[in-house]
């Protein structure tokens, strides 16, 4: 008989449907009966959660009661600056000795001020990064290290920075490393990646210690490179820690041949932290370590934490306090940092799908896997989470997948300082300037009248010359990145750490 | 017998074959022998021109025999200015009274430098112009008509802008209007389109003339409006002229109930010429009205040109120096300016598109028309033309397909300075400054560092203000536009035309 190929394609269908439902039957017969349904119920609980994350990309914008320009238009002849506390008596508490536990959600005030300055302080690793790739110094800070909280205009918080810090990778990651189409550049193989700063008297009075930051910069990790990840994970220490081998690379990555990285990242860091250390130590002060990091470099500081905890006294308290970052080991590198008494501050916003990496799927979660595989290759995230919701913002644009925008480090900060709690709308008393913001994403919606992508140099850097030529300048001699990073100290900076050192 | 689906359509293959034959042979017999060659080379001709046009794209970079970065280098410290002479005793000629005849392969200096100084003048309509969508003012000029030169450092030209001219569409023409997304704002239906300007008396006697000078600026008119041209011509005048309906639709449109459009363009234009004219023939003076646009602003001073023809005295001489312009009108509207005595200069880049539109197929070179439909409806170019080539500047990126680029109007004042005939090498004493090119584009080649579209305000012109918060300046209220235009000339300006007008 010939067969039309539709009947064939019927056919077909029904043999497959047959032998599926006889090897559902199979399937049924060799499993002990006592497991199936506490398997079967943790998969489909960890598949439901991963498509529950998903459904969550479309947050209803808030009903708004109030007239947003006008109220908008108020709060621009009010200063941003909230008054600042003694929070001598209860920093242990701030810095996460308890887990934050109770004062996350509502969240204190005292807390949320300082998980923005800490923001902030990560902020000033993208705002002053040169990103010009026709510039000699693309991949540098485009300050030296003694202007740069002038220049951001965050000398008010009271630290100065006393190390730059540079990164390379030995692996080949998709668009992490940005890079100058200039020959003869600053340096080809490593970037400027963050910097330790340090307390100064009054605002180590203020904060009851002398409180040592680590800030590192992000990048937005492509997704090619996410994709790239499962399965991917170096040892750490001495034990079963794992941790993903990209972030790992750059975080650990020397060659005596560049100029910035005859040392790692990690060699440069821990030389400044624990020199630090000592010195306050000596002076027999209190002294905390928090470290802080957006995205990449929110994984950068939990790699940092590590290595510090190990390396620091175990009277200073090492917190990090991270925003949008991706998970970073197996669940023996997040035991191994408990157990150490690192603490660590998750800030995420439920939109921003960069935390959830790696390992949406498979993540602490996904219970089954402990079963069939064991734990040794699914990441977990550490710690405590703060999460927020872009929604409860009157001001952002809510709906779509404005990923770029959702995982901002200017929306997460926004979105501190207008947390009370999980219960309650957007703090109306909320301070901190919107139009940041729009920085570098399209966040604010239409009726403020912010330009998206706003921050940007005028004529990208051109200057007109006096013959009447549009012209790059030169950069500011002591502005130029120096790998002997010592040799660049000024007087004013060495008469500054000399006021640190004595006072 | 059953077939095989391939089978069948190989069978179908072959009866349509067969068809076709058939049909080539019926189709000979009907036509009479004698038409056959002649309309058959024509058509052929027609279609293998707008082949060549497509296979133009690609031009060959030009062999570089110097080190460009340091021969560009070298001329960072040399001035953009050339000496300007006197030209009093040939000004007709270089104003085309013989249509530039014999001036123009080679390009004579004192014509290069005419046409960028109108050049210039047309780019000024972009310079200033508003696009800022979240501006109250997105669409009108940044500054006001007394200001405008120097802000933009063309008072070097010795002249200035006695009016500005605003323009609307009743006719819905898709994306050639901006549009401020704000409720208030200075006008919903009309935009900045240009202005006039005249010389002062410095320039007028190197020039040998009072030069009534109009700058109609352009939009990149949309490939969907092109499309949409063929057969849209609406007549003009009392002839057969037409022209495209979209280019009359902006000239001519007003409506009462607008604040910048109670008259047209037309109106606007005519009127301010004509007065003007008036005032320097009655002393005496002699004159000449030279009107310059790029992209749709160069169909503009042709139809600008077409009615000033008519409304200015024979010994007033009118020319248009349009740079990049599309085809306007039919072969009568070309015909009647020839007779009005309207010289036309068209300056286009090889490799741009724009000014084969409307028509790239059906224009004045398909003269199969002529027997088949008549020219009434057939797009024809008018005047004489100067061919740029980008493949001739060693600064430009030849190759690809960089649409905006080969239409930049700083594309085509670079090629015009470094133009010397069609058969030499870019000049090498060109001095204007290169990296105006890449200002909206990206032309320029990679080894000279300049980055691309760098013609940007600083943060898109927020700024800071004392508590902190970014904000975007209010207008200087000397430069809000004003309908009634007279009443916002400041005292100096009405001094500096009482000079022009009594000396």
């Amino acid at each position: 008989m010939a067969l039309s190929s539709s009947a064939v394609i019927h056919m077909n269908m029904n043999v497959k449907r047959f032998d599926m439902v006889r090897a559902q039957q199979e399937l049924t017969l060799e499993i002990p009966k006592s497991k199936i349904p506490k398997r079967a119920t943790h998969l489909v609980e960890s598949i439901c959660n991963a498509i529950h994350h998903h459904l969550q990309m479309d947050p209803h914008p808030p009903s708004r009661s109030i007239d947003l320009p006008s109220y908008y238009e108020e709060k621009l002849s009010t200063p941003t600056m909230s008054p600042r506390e003694d929070i001598s008596q209860k920093w242990r508490q701030i810095h996460g000795c308890f887990n934050w536990e109770n004062i996350l959600d509502p969240l204190h005030p005292w807390l949320r001020r300082e998980i923005i300055k800490y923001g902030e302080f990560t902020q000033a690793t993208y705002d002053a990064f040169d990103y010009d790739s026709f510039s000699e110094y693309c991949g540098s800070c485009r300050y030296n290290r003694n202007k740069l909280f002038d220049k951001l205009a965050l000398s008010k918080n009271g630290y100065a920075v006393t190390k730059y810090l540079y990164a390379m990778s030995h692996i080949e990651l998709p668009r992490w490393l940005e890079r100058s189409h200039v020959a003869d550049t600053w340096s080809r193989d490593s970037n400027w990646i963050g910097y330790v700063a340090v307390s100064n008297d009054q605002e180590t009075r203020r904060i009851g210690r002398r409180d040592i930051v680590v800030a590192w910069r992000g990048t937005v990790a492509p997704f090619e490179w996410y994709e790239d990840f499962q399965r991917k994970l170096d040892p750490i220490g001495k034990k079963d820690a794992k941790v993903e081998h990209g972030f790992l690379s750059i975080y650990t990555s020397k060659c005596e041949k560049t100029r910035y990285n005859k040392s790692s990242a990690s060699d440069q860091v821990m030389k400044e932290i624990t020199k630090l250390v000592r010195l306050y130590e000596e002076k027999g002060e209190e002294i905390s370590v928090t470290i802080t990091g957006h995205s990449l470099g929110g994984a950068l500081a939990l790699l940092n934490a590590y290595e510090a905890a190990y390396a620091v006294p175990n009277n200073v308290p090492i917190s990090v306090i991270s925003f949008g970052a991706p998970r970073v080991g197996n669940i023996t590198f997040k035991q191994e940092l408990e157990e150490m008494g690192v603490k660590t501050l998750r800030v995420v916003v439920k939109q921003d799908w960069v935390h959830r990496m790696p390992g949406l799927v498979f993540n602490e979660s996904f219970k089954v896997f402990e079963e069939i595989a064991g734990l040794e290759w699914v990441y977990t995230h550490v710690g405590s989470e703060l999460k927020l919701d872009v929604g409860s913002s009157p001001y952002l644009k809510g709906g779509g997948m404005n990923l770029p925008g959702f995982h901002s480090l200017e929306t997460y900060l926004h979105l501190v300082d207008g947390y009370l709690s999980s219960e309650t709308p957007f703090r109306s008393e909320a301070k901190r300037d919107v139009a940041l913001v729009n920085k570098c994403c399209d966040m604010l919606v239409d009726e403020l009248r912010i330009p998206q992508c706003w921050y940007q140099l005028a004529n990208k850097g051109l200057v007109c010359n006096d013959h009447g030529r549009w012209v790059k300048p030169k950069r500011d001699p002591d502005d130029i990145p120096s790998h002997d990073d010592d040799a660049l100290v000024p007087d004013e900076m060495q008469r500054y750490m000399m006021n640190l050192v004595s006072s």
